[in-house]
């Protein structure tokens, strides 16, 4: 078996800040011993190959916990394939996706998970396992979630917004969180009352109001707590947890206070999009808004502060991307006149780990937080720990050496992800990934990628470790 | 024109106590004055007819802002016509009512109309007064509402609950809410998560978990408070005002209390049964349960001191009866052994002004309270004030002189209510109106049922007086 | 008995605005009749002085129930006598006010209320009453309430601020409001942690900051809800109720909803200096700032709308002026270079009803809630009501006839206050007083004073009437 | 250096369950390896010493952040010395106390910490550390606090409560914690509002009730939240951290949720007794009550429901014991006749780290949770982490081997605390510690121990590692 040791760095985790020497064996990490005790200097010295973390912080590779690769939306896909947007995030620090597999109307969700799961297959730099998204709730589809959480896939999301699409009313939501209660699946929402949303999109097409930024202006914020408020209402009733995803106004994270002061199962998911933008980006001149249609749409800036205290007070529990690239030319522009057409999703998988330690920097979370937010959090959230989300004796050795000074430029000119545009282009950040393993495996190393497709396994999940 | 006095009482309206003397003439009231003053003297010997109300109190006649008379619920029609009902409501000391016309499915909120004010003309005892239920709500039946708001019908009702029968969807309550923001009518909603709560009678009956109780077990309280908040939400989107009829579970007045800590024009009406009864009686034993079967449901005992709270506070304006009669014996009898088939409905219309007293009588309210949410609060929200709901010159003489100190049982073989129970069967209180004015004619008196079918007019509203 | 009809105005009341005629019998209201009305037309022709109001407003008198004449403060005197003060508050159309008797230090409650009694006695130009201030809380000083309480000054108030002059402990506080809640007294308390706030004043006089605007920066918003959420608990132990004067934060604001969403009875005043002014004000440069020193303190301007919103809300009940005027030139300038030593204090008593009036004109309240903060509620919470507050048979006769269309502009050089400048001078307003009766004495009339010193009488007062 | 192997046990921290094996070399922690890994089986093959934990878990030793040991209080002294504390603590896992020099009131602080210092050298059997308490805040002794902070006194302890006593006003509180602004200081205070209280003690001795459960009816939790929320208020005026003590009342809770909603740096703890203790054990018969003496006080069993709600919401962060014991005869009953005359403390250091396992059994909270709340977040609030609190290389090796299933009954007669009574006398636990390291020495182990007088070292602290 071999054995690596990362030496000299500052071992990071959720809850510690170690100067200790790591030891990985294979595909996992063996030991963690004291820098300089007899231990380490017995591993120096043993041969096994080293990896120098001196001045660098070694922390758990990224897991990040909302993705779609290769996503059918509105007539097109999204750009990233399993391929270009695990290499693009194992470039980032990030070492495993979940992915969102879709059933499909009509179809079972199994079919779903299997189409999915033959698009990953033998593609992928980085580990990656699938939530299912539940298209048709009825008795057939929630008796397959039973096997489906025995075989990994242990959370299901539904949509409170999108009509016709993915929206599930009241009564199947609360059918699925019903199932949930009792086969420890994890319910995950989209919160936007979507049939209210509709009846604004309609009146703003039909007033002329066609701009990218009036898709932030009809999802309005109310509309965003409404939906997290009945989500949580219902989950109470079923007995059940609730994640949330992508919460971006300041009156849904009120809703997740009120929740969570109650001692309820109720977690939050914010995105970088949401913490560093803002509709000043939707309204930027021409078409440049449609770059950053996404739902929950961007909030004006002064909601931002609100979603960073609650990173901090835990109210909001973490950070995903909801990398979902499409590209300007091409795919945003089928929304040209109709901002509804404007296919919904922004490019992130690559930048989540960077612009979160720009954080740190700036003085907003703590180091422990970041890693707790990016890394730990995300794994026991969705059942992947101790295996992802940390480093300790027996976790899979997916580990970053973290160069805490370097500082680089975010451009769609040097990013890894098949999109032609940045959401952040031109923005200096402070930290960047210099050495990435992917279980033992260096897949990153000092600006060369060193992986191949087909290296990332697919990761069966437990349920959710969060549940009180 | 006819001239009678009021004598010797004590005047309570919403806002005063005066030892006055009331002056009518014709159908309406010319003036007060002080007891003993020259004036009074003058009229004492004007040869006006005299009403003694020495050791009583003069107060405003009820004003019932939620009846069903005569109307279809589940292929049967409540108990009472407009004849019996309002006759009833007479003796309760009780002048106006307003009905809900129903839009039928398919037809004209118009004919709706028209079909209740056919059914009220010429036989009601008392004035009456008209909202509209809204099952389609689409363009067409919005574009109507403007002209029935200058016709005096300025509210409309909306149901949450019913999927299938009155249930409109929250595109159409928000559609409906942004008319009312622009021609001035108010809009109700019955908030309970119907499409939610239908799953969980399902659900009940499938279980055999059938008796009366279980309508109260499966309509949740979390359910009544989610749509609360939900139609909270979507009038704050639509810049309307929210009237929340039959609030009756705590829950749901804490969104109430949210809403208007925040200074927004949402107001709730609580029912005499959800003050005085509980899910204790819905579990009486046999299918005793049924006669208290309605939505909102019965609540535990522990959610009564909650409402009287928030009658205090204002949190709760309004308490009406929701008058719905359906005879044990006949009609409820449609639900045994399927909780779901019962009508929905309690008579009521006769007994609030008294059940109302008796919360002065044990100090919950002060007799101001009293009157200002059974009499002036109901006038001002539906455009009624200062015709209805108080005594001062030149508001319509719709006068009760109340004996405080009558005590009476409330009981089926006394009322005069169309139905063969009663909710409140050997309920004893203290209070009753024992002269009963409707515009200047007396209707009560002594015991005596004095008034005639017709004698009562349709009263076109303007609209609701409440707004900030 | 002298008659006085007032005839062809809109009588409005805080429940009512009807178009009826009032008369007058001596001192009191005999009776209202509407307009038009046989009773009405045999007033017209009975010989009786008519008070012509067509076009103008009938409203009851208004009632201060917060004003300090002739108040020793740091060595000095606020600059209104009683006779100056009430012939101001007469111009501005209030007919009542409610002044603080002070007990010295070490000298009886009793004495500090026959002084007052002795400086306003044939003085005064309008009806007056007393609160008194307990300066030490002490088992004698307790035991006199009760036989004020029983001789018509049934409210006290205690500071918790100013350690060393008014200050009054915690446990003094607790055992006050014990006794209030046995002999029925209301204690009123100035809430603001003046034991932290002095820290804060010798720090900043320490470090130079002496300017005027620091004296709101010291008495921090912060501090004024701690006291005010402290006074609540207080009451909360001794079942006591609890009126807050002068409330000026948005903080202290959130603290009285928090109370009464509980169903307590707290009540909150503000005054027309926080609703107008702000620490805007407090900064004009060189020592202008001086002429806004009072406490609590003007707040920044934002805090505004959060005043006006809980005056909607109810969440304050009462506006009052706290009236206590020092002239800049001779007191206020006692605090050149030392905040701490400007008399705090600002003249208002003649200002109020047109401020209160503007707000309606501006459409933040209607006018019935004008009447109802300026003259109904504060008549009721310190008994004052029926006989003054309303327009109701056997009210006194404390009438206004306020033409709604008159401009004028506020300044010292027309004000008849007994001070040398005005905070609101040059503004422009729409509303004043034509005519004032006083116990049905006209007082003012079309620019004239017509009153006379002496007329006003000392009015015993009732115990509070809010008290759920 | 001696090597030691505690080899087979679920290593459990706050963050982390691992199958791991623990290297100590001398008194730290040297490393962690993955149960049957190479470097954990060379371990074993080392000739190091070995502790089976085969079955058990490995866990960190508790830290106790709130003791008083030798206390002087009402003229007697707490009855356990640092040797007989320490030694009980050590008995029940616990390896680091943190416990209170107090200073003399006219004396400075620093002749406090030293009297305290002398008091424990040389007699202790695990670690400890000081907060201390300021009996006179002034200049002097608030200069002193940043020199203390620099030599590892990082915390002081205000009380609101003891007037006369330990009491500071309002102001003193505020400027000690301007201090801890500045030097880093974390402010602790006993929030009780004392000058209340004492008024409801004096009645009630005046009244006769003079027996132990009057203790906890005068001390209110009203009083308790009043403190609590007037502790946030100075503490946001002053821009500092707060930590407020043995929190029991669920109202104060409330408080602590309102500000860390808010994301300020306010901290709860708890006691044990809160936990499983209610004013039933107050009012057990005769003088029985006297046990259960303490302040803030034993509460109404509801109330623990909240509490154990808090601790899973983190609202409430640190379990403490307070402990601060008199023996029954002899101390408890110089309050016979007078309960205000009570030794106010209890005995607890043993028993903490059982009682919250009873806890994991029960369900109520997980098994991180235990450790994080007893041992991690002290450790991090007090400034001792990572050296105490956790297992991971570089920690001290303060390590206990915990059996999971060991069932045993807590009783006066088989404690090892030096008091004559058990507050939790024939309660059955599940789970005890096994084998008790202190710095890499086994000071119990298998029912012996092996500890002695001298072994525990004083532990300077950094500031808390807890801030924002
Ligand atoms: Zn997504
Ligand atoms: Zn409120
Ligand atoms: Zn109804
Ligand atoms: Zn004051
Ligand atoms: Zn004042
Ligand atoms: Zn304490
Ligand atoms: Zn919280
Ligand atoms: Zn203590």
């Amino acid at each position: 078996m071999e054995r690596t040791v990362i030496s000299g760095g500052l071992v990071v985790t959720a809850s510690e800040e170690v100067e200790a020497d790591v030891l990985v064996e294979g595909e996992r990490i063996a030991a963690l011993a004291l820098r300089g005790s007899e231990t380490a200097r017995s591993w120096a010295e043993s041969g096994a190959r080293t990896v120098d973390a001196a001045g660098h912080y070694v922390v758990p590779g990224g897991v990040d916990g909302h993705t779609h690769m290769e996503m059918p939306f509105g007539g097109t896909y999204s750009a990233d394939t399993f391929e270009t947007g695990t290499r693009a995030a194992a470039w980032g620090g990030t070492t495993t996706i979940v992915d969102f597999a879709v059933q499909g109307r009509g179809r079972s969700v199994r079919a779903g998970v299997d189409e999915w799961m033959a698009k990953a297959e033998g593609r992928c730099a980085i580990d990656y396992a699938f939530h299912a998204i539940l298209s048709d709730v009825d008795e057939s589809s929630l008796r397959e979630t039973d096997a489906l959480v025995d075989e990994g896939v242990t959370s299901f999301k539904l949509f409170m917004a999108y009509p016709g699409v993915f929206y599930s009313d009241d009564g199947q939501i609360l059918r699925a969180m019903q199932r949930g209660a009792s086969n420890g699946a994890l319910t995950m929402v989209h919160a936007e009352n979507g049939i209210a949303i509709d009846v604004l999109v309609e009146q703003a097409l039909a007033e002329g109001r066609t701009d990218p930024r009036h898709h932030g202006e009809v999802r309005k914020a109310l509309l965003e707590s409404e939906a997290t408020h009945r989500a949580v209402q219902l989950a109470r009733v079923a007995g059940s947890p609730l994640y949330v995803v992508h919460v971006s106004a300041r009156e849904a994270v009120e809703e997740l206070v009120r929740a969570r002061d109650m001692g309820l199962n109720v977690f939050g998911e914010t995105c970088p999009q949401y913490l560093f933008l803002s509709t000043d980006n939707l309204a930027e001149p021409g078409f440049e808004g449609a770059k950053y249609v996404c739902s929950t749409p961007l909030r004006p800036r002064e909601h931002q502060e609100h979603l960073w205290r609650a990173l901090r007070t835990n109210d909001l529990s973490v950070v995903s991307t909801d990398h979902c690239p499409f590209c300007f030319s091409g795919q945003k522009d089928l929304g040209v006149g109709d901002f509804s057409k404007i296919p919904n999703g922004m490019p992130g998988v690559e930048h989540r780990m960077d612009l979160l330690h720009q954080a740190v920097v700036e003085g907003r979370i703590d180091r422990r937080r970041w890693i707790e937010i990016a890394c730990a959090t995300p794994a026991r959230m969705f059942g992947l720990y101790p295996s992802k989300g940390t480093i300790s004796p027996g976790a899979d050795a997916d580990i970053v050496v973290y160069d805490p000074r370097a500082e680089h430029v975010l451009s769609a000119a040097t990013h890894h992800m098949n999109v032609d545009y940045s959401a952040y282009e031109g923005r200096r950040v402070t930290g960047r990934a210099r050495t990435v393993l992917s279980r033992g495996r260096v897949v990153v190393d000092g600006g060369a990628y060193l992986g191949e497709a087909g290296h990332g396994r697919y990761v069966p999940r437990s349920t959710c470790q969060y549940l009180i």
